[in-house]
């Protein structure tokens, strides 16, 4: 366990991953999602030391998740954008917000409402169009990249929640 | 980076997770809504060291995540099973997944289906109702949990996405 806690900040994302894991990545793709481009201002706003930063960043861009630009009309500062690749972690980070306000025993610091008409929007989930699924409703099936293993473990928690042969 | 890479793995959770994160915690609930309960099953399965393997089941079920109960007749074994807290992990999973599914350059191993239709699950994101809405028609508003940092980051982001005062 090498990183401090999240649990002092004001966001359920935040507080989800002190439950769930080691999320560095997903914080800074957050900060990206609210405007932050600038080195200092992630490591100011995230609390982050300056060399985990670095090699946190450095992996996101390799990844594709960001990338690192000069900021326009200078050759030594830069900036760091969402990719189209980084922008499709949005879903991600709206389930664990939205998990995180349910379960992190803290109420919620951010709503995500539309803009037009400011309704709240609907928990993320399972749905196909407007049905809402659980997870009770849904089998799993292998897939186009489906290794032996998977298959049989698709198999055997389809028989387990199904009791299919 | 104490962590071995996940991207020997056939799940696309896993390849997601190799991306942006230290994830060995939402593995493990993976392989809870798969059906595993046992230690060494986890252990078997994941791959992971039985020491890292222990902290982590540990702080899950301090967290409320997972629960540990003796096997039925059995005063030495126990199991493992998710909360009702751990069961509404199961949209950051599949988010993770579909994420997964279309940016690591692997085809799925797995496919979500409905039981009763067979049709596939609708990609996990913004909606209201029927409705499906991107990132830019959602604002952001203070929850009754906000900080006075989150109230001025949450008002700088709707500033630079619909330029409000």
């Amino acid at each position: 366990m090498y990183r401090k806690t999240f649990e002092g900040m004001n966001c359920s994302i935040a507080r989800a991953l002190d439950q769930v894991g080691e999320w560095w990545s997903l914080l800074i793709v957050r900060e990206c999602s609210l405007g932050t481009s600038r080195f200092d201002d992630f490591q100011r706003r995230l609390g982050i030391a300056r060399n985990v930063l670095t090699v946190r960043l450095n992996s996101l861009v390799e990844h594709g998740v960001l990338e690192k630009k000069p900021v326009e009309g200078s050759e030594r500062l830069f900036e760091y954008r969402l990719t189209e690749k980084g922008e499709a972690l949005y879903p991600v980070l709206i389930a664990l917000m939205q998990w995180g306000d349910q379960w992190s025993g803290h109420a919620a610091p951010v709503q995500v409402v539309e803009h037009r008409s400011g309704k709240p929007v609907d928990p993320v989930g399972l749905r196909i169009g407007a049905r809402v699924l659980t997870r009770h409703d849904v089998r799993l099936e292998p897939g186009p990249g489906a290794s032996r293993e998977t298959i049989a473990a698709v198999n055997a928690r389809n028989r387990l929640v199904f009791g299919e042969e």
